[in-house]
């Protein structure tokens, strides 16, 4: 395979270990095929390697790929409506009749074929690839019924069709209760959420499966019971756990030993100890604090205490948080929950892969995929300090410019 | 001149009236050379402008061209490195101590020479254009001796010369009182912000005179000195006024007939009557706010009550906004001041025009400049609803495309 070796470059490696970011100064990255080969200080690459095609980065930065860990970025519509309905003064309850809400968002996509949830799907997915991801969670969870729940799930697998992105399929059945089992949660559970994750698994369309424990959606012996038909079918869990309550959710997951707990706001500290036991990643998810205006923050300095790792991800939804920007999500990771820019980039790198399972990305070392993002920045916390800009000079897929 | 008619397009106006956002369905926009012609239903189009040469927008909404009102974009390095000392845990004082705060960045625009400014800048201002940004105000303030801040001044100006764009450059000598001057404000006031100003003024470096009205910075005695100037030489003034506490600036502004009041957070109903009765525009900063963590929302409930005008800008700036999406502004300005998308949209076209005396720009109307922004949206409060979403189809900059 051909070998390319990228110079003139600063890396920042994000590789475990004692230096701040991974970051080596004046380094190279030897790549072969969708590989790293070798990565290091310019002055010590390998005499073998010296002969492969180089190319120049102008002295930039060179960061992983990017990693969205979280999003609801396959759906119907857009809620726009409802946020200026809001804004000029209506209730919940006169929002929710004029029909919006998540059923605005189900109606919309249950109305979709995939087809349309893919072009709907294109601008926001391209928005986040124009800022150097690579790799992109996405759940379904607004069919809320077999037929729309397998069409998300196919319409996520399908984004690798059309884009040079890796795309994680999440099945979330229990996103909410639909209209049509109001006051009836348990039926829905046994009578859709588990026989779809069932179908899903059948047409192997689903690389995890997750749910939404809180009280305006599921409690945690519902949860339970869906989780442990995932762990009959052999597939991992997370949770939406703690975003508006504490419920148990997380440890719940743990107990089930999740790749993550998502939201945690208000998570406590023996929920923190169960994720650092199960190796449970935290997702922190700014983009839905900011937009519902909450106030309790996670427990990031009990997390950093316990070594959980945290990953931080957009939630790219219509609802809370219709958010397509990963580096603005670690701005707010930082001004809002004073996350360090060291930590913002390890969550949208080495621990978002982690939360995915993803044991071939997020750091740059031999052996991982050649994703690449390169940086018109000196420093890597400059990627946290500006908002709303992007600094992306080129993205790496796979070996590929 | 060349006739040329848009069709097949939605617009919103922004035109003052009964109708919001000035919209109208199944438009068309008639420029000639520079200017706006004609604008209404696509169905009342005049005879004599049918035979025009036709550009067809693809049933896109077009907007005016946004404005940022309110910048310190011109500025030498950046902050990055103080913004992950405080995430780290360094105190002010450790920080300052550092070298860090506003003279990190006064020492670097010092040691920069024009051209070294320009490209500095130019980044920033390549982001605000792509956000179909066609007017920007730039204030100096980084200087704070009369070489550098003509050199600001004179980089702001001349960034029109490398992009297509209009600059509104603001003198801001009473930004900060340098180090050299620690404790004799007034002296500074006297030997540098006057004379200075009215160099600037002779080589015709300035659109407008602006303070920073706050404990940290300079008392309203000391502001009016700089207005009285302002005034004996013709030029408008405006002024950063109760941000963090209230000194009573606003209403010292609104004495001198000031364009606007910028930033607000602490001003009361008698500072607002006294705008309203001076005409004088509120710009709303949101990403200061945002980023110094502030609580103390500004009046808008009062602003509204009293019919002065609220104009929304990024502030962008090293320390304590760097932001460069006024899209993202919008938002925040909704989510977190609870202004409605159209306040927002408003306050970004036709009150930012409003805010910096230029009666050209900011609506869509006959015989206004043909600055626009065509948008791949269905309706303009999809601009304020989405976060780090750039639907940006095309600028149109003095009948350009
Ligand atoms: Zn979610
Ligand atoms: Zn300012």
């Amino acid at each position: 395979m051909n070998k390319r070796i990228f110079t003139n470059l600063d890396v920042a490696s994000l590789a475990a270990g004692s230096v701040a970011y991974g970051l080596i100064n004046n380094a190279a990255i030897a790549v072969e095929g969708e590989k790293i080969l070798w990565v290091g200080p310019a002055d010590e690459v390998p005499q073998d390697l010296q002969s492969a095609e180089h190319s120049d980065l102008g002295g930039r930065l060179v960061t992983p790929a990017l990693i969205d860990c979280h999003t609801h970025i396959v759906a119907g519509g857009n809620r726009a409506e409802e946020f200026e309905m809001r804004l000029n003064g209506a209730s919940y309850e006169e929002v929710a009749r004029a029909g919006g809400g998540i059923n605005s968002t189900v109606r919309a996509t249950r109305a979709a074929d995939q087809d349309a949830l893919m072009q709907q799907t294109l601008p926001r997915l391209d928005a986040l690839i124009a800022e150097g991801v690579s790799s992109v969670e996405v759940k379904s969870g607004y069919g809320l019924e077999q037929d729309t729940e397998l069409r998300m799930l196919r319409a996520a697998r399908a984004l690798e069709t059309l884009r040079p992105v890796r795309i994680k399929a999440t099945y979330l059945g229990a996103h909410a209760v639909p209209p049509e089992y109001a006051d009836r949660a348990d039926d829905y559970i046994d009578e859709v959420v588990i026989p779809t994750l069932r179908a899903a698994h059948a047409e192997r369309l689903v690389d995890a499966v997750d749910g939404f424990c809180e009280g305006i959606a599921f409690q945690p012996e519902q949860i339970a019971r869906v989780f442990d038909v995932a762990k009959e079918l052999g597939l991992p869990v997370k949770l939406h756990a703690e975003q508006l309550s504490n419920l148990g959710g997380a440890k719940l997951a743990a107990s089930y030993g999740a790749m993550s707990a998502d939201h945690i706001e208000y998570l406590d500290e023996d929920g923190v100890i169960a994720m650092a036991q199960a190796g449970t990643t935290a997702v922190i998810l700014p983009g839905a604090f900011y937009t519902l205006r909450e106030t309790q923050r996670p427990p990031i300095y009990q997390l950093r205490k316990h070594k959980v790792p945290m990953a931080l991800a957009t939630d790219c939804n219509p609802g809370s948080s219709p958010l397509t920007s990963l580096l603005l999500t670690m701005n707010m990771g930082c001004t809002l929950f004073r996350m360090t820019p060291e930590e913002a980039l390890t969550g949208v790198t080495r621990h978002a892969a982690q939360a995915l399972g993803l044991s071939d990305a997020g750091v740059i070392a031999p052996g991982k995929r050649a994703d690449l993002a390169v940086w018109d920045v000196k420093h890597p916390a400059e990627l946290s300090y500006r908002i709303g800009f992007n600094p992306l000079h080129q993205r790496i897929f796979g070996g590929q410019l």
